[in-house]
């Protein structure tokens, strides 16, 4: 195991309201020990302290995340708790619309626009009596292409584990406020990793579920076969919490999926004595690019499961890495630029370097090309799902290395280019990022939880197991 | 209504075997009067006698049918009757796989092709006691281009009506069969209209069913979003019987939806009083390509339903003809294409005409404009499925001319491009071409019945009332 960094500081002390978890928060809120608008108060005042070096958001919503609180405020000792979500803040990636505020997306392109409708996920949140910050930092419209980029209209966010170090990408904002405690979750998406990347980056739990169980509904698409939407957050339960409010079928979602929704927190604390977990410990040539930390962090995570009782099968996946990350590449390219043609035809100079170079790459792509990557995919899936289902669940690695740093270019590529994150795209699989401890540096280490289609509830089972037998959860990063 | 013809001759006497319908087969023998060896006996020598000249079949199975046969003649006597089909001879177009049969898909590359596995249409069918009788007739893979092919390996089927006239297209040999006599019902596959086409110009009922109804498991493809599988058949009942018996879920075929079928028969009979029919009258620009005599059976047909009690209520569709068949080409181009590439790649010079016109033109199509025909496919499903949801069923025409002449080219483009049967394959709703009656000379007349997604039931009843009306089944080619 990791042992703590000598290198990186970090608070193992009382709690501040800001490292609460939501479990936390929720059991303090519900019991009438916290209040919300203290709680709102306590995140406003640590956007406010950080924000400026950390670069998160783009937008805090503090008015109206105010008087959410004091409606929670008012609400709950009247005896209208609405359960583990009420008065809990949070903040979304600025691909999700929220009627009334700005949707950026993080582009230029989108500067003045306002959202007219919600967000099927932040209306069940709101629903639910989560109190929304804000709107988090993006790579534009999700888009990145293994660089971090300098030429968007919202500056960089930046790693709270270390601010000369990259979050990990798309969902930049919420892999870095999530853990740097100024939002208590939040809402990111994931095309080809972009929950999971930021969630192995900065330390936290980040889940793209099943294709189909969270809604997409209201959200900017990067690419409609690819896209996820889902939560990263700082534990396991607190992501289960948060996929409850979240999962389910959504008519005003074409690729929703009307699968019922099991009690998440029902099995969570289950244990995984005789699981059978799938261990891809091969992953192949391209396999041999995770770094020494996180390949043995992986090891560890295996022997940590087994010494809790689960059978831990080593097995490989039915095809390399390249074939998933081909696939992800020619569909990705395409969907995306049907999406954004109008905008590439006519007003390219306000896009940033990534997305302009994608769109130069779907320009070209052929049909035949495009129908000829969806035919692998599928033959993709069948494979991947046969091996899935031989298993309880798997374990894979996630992100093959730590976050990149900023002033070490030749790491960023590397970082985005080498992970294991893409094939659960491909696949539509459920597929949990985890913190598996930290490098020399301080800098977190990750792997994957990967279930059987519409099966969330075995990976947060798996994952939880593994979190409470091991102390990452107890490191926050120092800011 | 349109008068019996005067120009072209047809029997309305006592009912050969050959002409006898399913229902009135069934009848016979289920109770013991008709023996399926004389009934198959009595189709392969009509096949023999007029198959030269009509050309509906590829391949006749005449011993294996005659196997099947000596077995139902064995198990009916014995109690175990299977129900309406047992012991009926039918026939498939060329393009389902019969396992230890040969399928050519009416194509020099598939010559030496044996099947190894068999159709899930065939299996349900030969499991309800069904006799193949053989393989029939079609364009290349299903693929015209608005022209009568005569560089395919097979000599192209002749309209029974007029053997100077084509059958209509891609099922040709289906339309072909039923019409004369050659099997008594056949399935064919319907990509932009390939039943409904051959049951228009060769005077049947062909059902293309609901996307998904039907499985199109081990048939070859023609493009896999628009593919539809379904029966040509004589009268209405009959249809219903056949669909019975084809339709529901196949786990086989990925496309396939799992939806409950009902007794398809329970409310054949029960008219059309009350029922709200959208008559689509004007179809824009486009629709006054329509000939006379289609057009005014049409409006004859809208009368004869009006006149059992049905509420007749004009409507338009929500979208221009042109743009559904814009859809339909690019996708079908494209599609196609990456099926066949390899063969286009390799031996192009295999291919008929239409096929490697296909071909070119599905090379160059590019993602993006294979994407936005998916997006404009998406919101005309949404508007027409408005449309139909806001009636009972719809009535509209099929094909706008009678059977081309093959010695009069400039009637055949008309024939297949001048049609509202693709209208039905971008949506997936399920659209029956019915007799209408014959003009001056004697060549059939259509019109389609449309119904709301999976609403087999409905459309099948409205086309029973309708048929049972009309004086159209009466009358069958003299041959």
């Amino acid at each position: 195991m990791n042992g703590p960094s000598t290198a990186a500081a970090f608070a193992e002390t009382a709690t501040p309201l800001h490292f609460l978890s939501v479990t936390e928060a929720s059991r303090l809120i519900g019991s009438g020990r916290l209040s919300p608008v203290t709680l709102v108060e306590a995140f406003l005042a640590r956007i406010e302290a950080i924000d400026a070096r950390l670069k998160s958001y783009i937008t805090v919503t503090g008015t109206r995340a105010l008087e959410a609180a004091q409606k929670a405020e008012a609400e709950i000792p009247a005896g209208r708790w609405k359960g583990p979500l009420h008065g809990i803040p949070f903040a979304v990636k600025d691909n999700y619309h929220v009627a009334g505020l700005p949707t950026t997306g993080g582009s230029r392109l989108m500067l003045d626009y306002m959202a007219d409708a919600t967000s099927t996920a932040v209306a069940r949140l709101e629903a639910a009596g989560a109190i929304l910050l804000g709107k988090l930092n993006t790579w534009e419209y999700g888009t990145g292409n293994g660089g971090v980029y300098h030429d968007l209209p919202f500056e960089v966010a930046r790693n709270p584990w270390d601010l000369a170090c990259f979050t990990g990408g798309s969902s930049t904002g919420a892999g870095a406020s999530v853990a740097a405690g100024t939002a208590m979750f939040a809402l990111g998406s994931d095309t080809g990793g972009s929950i999971r990347l930021p969630a192995a980056a900065c330390g936290l739990q980040g889940f793209k579920a099943t294709f189909g169980r969270v809604s997409r509904a209201h959200c900017l698409p990067n690419c409609w076969t690819l896209d996820h939407t889902g939560p990263l957050t700082w534990t396991v339960e607190d992501n289960a919490i948060v996929m409850q409010a979240i999962s389910g079928f959504d008519p005003a979602d074409p690729s929703s999926a009307d699968v019922a929704v099991p009690d998440y927190r029902k099995s969570l604390h289950a244990g995984v004595k005789g699981l059978v977990i799938g261990f891809v410990r091969d992953l192949g040539a391209e396999g041999e690019a995770l770094d020494d930390a996180n390949a043995q962090a992986l090891e560890d995570a295996a022997r940590v499961l087994e010494a809790q009782g689960a059978i831990i099968r080593e097995v490989t996946l039915p095809a390399p890495l390249a074939h998933y990350r081909s696939v992800t590449k020619v569909i990705n390219w395409s969907e995306s630029y049907s999406i954004h043609e109008q905008d590439f035809l006519e007003r390219s100079a306000l896009m940033g370097q990534a997305l302009r170079e994608k769109m130069m790459s779907g320009f070209n792509v052929r049909a035949a090309d495009y129908l000829a990557a969806t035919r692998l995919r599928r033959s993709l899936v069948d494979a991947t799902d046969a091996l899935v289902r031989s298993c309880d669940a798997l374990l894979i690695a996630g992100a093959f290395h730590v976050a990149p740093r900023f002033d070490a270019p030749d790491t960023v590529t590397p970082f985005t280019a080498d992970t294991a994150t893409t094939v659960f795209n491909v696949t539509g699989h459920p597929a949990l990022s985890v913190c598996t401890g930290y490098d020399p540096g301080g800098l977190p280490l990750n792997a994957q939880i990967v279930g059987r289609f519409f099966d969330e509830e075995t990976v947060l089972r798996v994952a939880q197991s593994y979190e409470a037998a091991t102390p990452w959860r107890s490191r926050r990063p120092t800011l």
